[in-house]
């Protein structure tokens, strides 16, 4: 990275999520330059296939944090922003064009699913350089049918990343990662053996902050509070079957 | 973004994506610290649910290039990483920790290639701020099965962005993008009639490099081109069936 300056490689090395923000809402004019200079992110074919719904109404507010379980993040955030997935606009230019769109399949689900977190991430990108904190609301897809009628989402559009943003009103916390050594590999995937594993998540499992984690959760292990709190087993299958009928709904899945 | 320094907002708004390099490739320790700094993007629940492949390997490059359809962009590539959706390492992680992991449903896939794709596009602006140029080669998820066995992919894993990466031996056209307004929605999607869908489109419609391309394939309209010679419907309905059946074999999908 010799490159980049030090303070830009500080910044990249050192972001976090922020989940507590001031009162003051970011301007329209900062989102939209935000969002001008994101666009110019790759895309699929040069088709962006994404839309931005801007949440600032605060009745809305509070009904869209709702559908995102009213974590702090959301429930406290001046403005939220949700990236749909949007095959829709596209197909629409198609049918005034005398063209035939064919887009209504699950490939063109993840082309635009694709477009639409790329989007988001250098969207993230350019608003923490601005001095935005956000934070990404991992609930997206689980309600997201609700989601998609509260902001009236047409067909051939999926919300796939909603974020909070807004003026930081807390330091917070960088959390640990995995060494790279442990995700990037050369040629091929390699045989990965117990101990090999181990050895990979060994900093995390030490990681004290972690270790409060598991007692807290009256757990054994750091994992068992990802399968049996976190991210169980029951929730993550009754959360794919919704998702898939709502794609089906949307119309990225035939029978 | 009047807090982004001038030069940088500048690299933002003008990136462009490099299909031509040079010989010469990255070296491993410069990938290393770019993809160190990019693994501090956003990732679901901190569970970093992607791995990453680097392709250096003069026969595994030629091999690679020609999954993705021998494009210049990675037949001449002196380097392509594909990143890859991976919940098998996190679920090995479980199985040697006592717990229990249920991450083979279509949610978890879902999860694991928003991580994989924050992650990608992170290492790409990263990547471009230290002078490289990158391509991501759009052909990644056509070719999933092939490309995940000459890579050796295990289950739970799925190959979702794959990008070049060299020094750039040319100077890359900036390609036209949609203005803000027709993508960036106030608090609801609107309906959109036909004379506003033409409007979003009108500058792209009537970008000159795009009527000598419409003219160039015989059609009538630049849609055309998209429906009949690019992303046409028979090809994306055989590739979302070949999609789905690999999401099912690697276990992300049951019946």
């Amino acid at each position: 990275m010799d490159k980049i300056p030090n303070a830009l490689a500080e910044f990249f090395s050192h972001r976090a999520t922020v989940r507590k923000y001031t009162d003051e809402a970011p301007s329209r004019e900062l989102i939209d330059s935000l969002l001008t200079a994101a666009s110019k992110a790759p895309t699929t074919g040069n088709m962006q296939l994404y839309s931005v719904v801007e949440t600032r109404d605060p009745e809305m507010r509070r009904r869209l944090a709702e559908l995102h379980f009213n974590q702090p993040a959301a429930a406290g955030a001046p403005l939220m922003l949700t990236f749909c997935a949007d095959y829709y606009r596209f197909t629409r230019w198609c049918e005034v064009s005398d063209a035939d769109p064919g887009y209504d399949n699950f490939l063109s689900f993840t082309s635009a699913m694709m477009d639409a977190v790329i989007l988001t991430q250098q969207f993230v990108t350019l608003a923490e350089l601005s001095g935005l904190g956000t934070c990404y609301l991992g609930t997206c897809l689980y309600n997201a049918p609700e989601i998609a009628a509260l902001l009236k989402l047409p067909r051939l559009t999926v919300p796939v990343a909603c974020i909070s943003v807004g003026y930081p009103a807390e330091r917070p916390e960088e959390t640990e990662r995995l060494g790279t050594e442990g995700l990037l590999y050369r040629e091929t995937y390699p045989e990965l053996s117990d101990e090999e594993i181990t050895e990979i998540y060994k900093a995390k499992d030490n990681f004290a902050p972690n270790s409060k984690f598991v007692a807290e959760n009256g757990k054994k292990t750091l994992a068992q509070v990802f399968t049996d709190v976190r991210y169980p087993r029951a929730m993550n299958e009754s959360t794919s079957d919704k998702l898939l009928d709502f794609l089906r709904a949307q119309g990225f899945l035939k029978e």
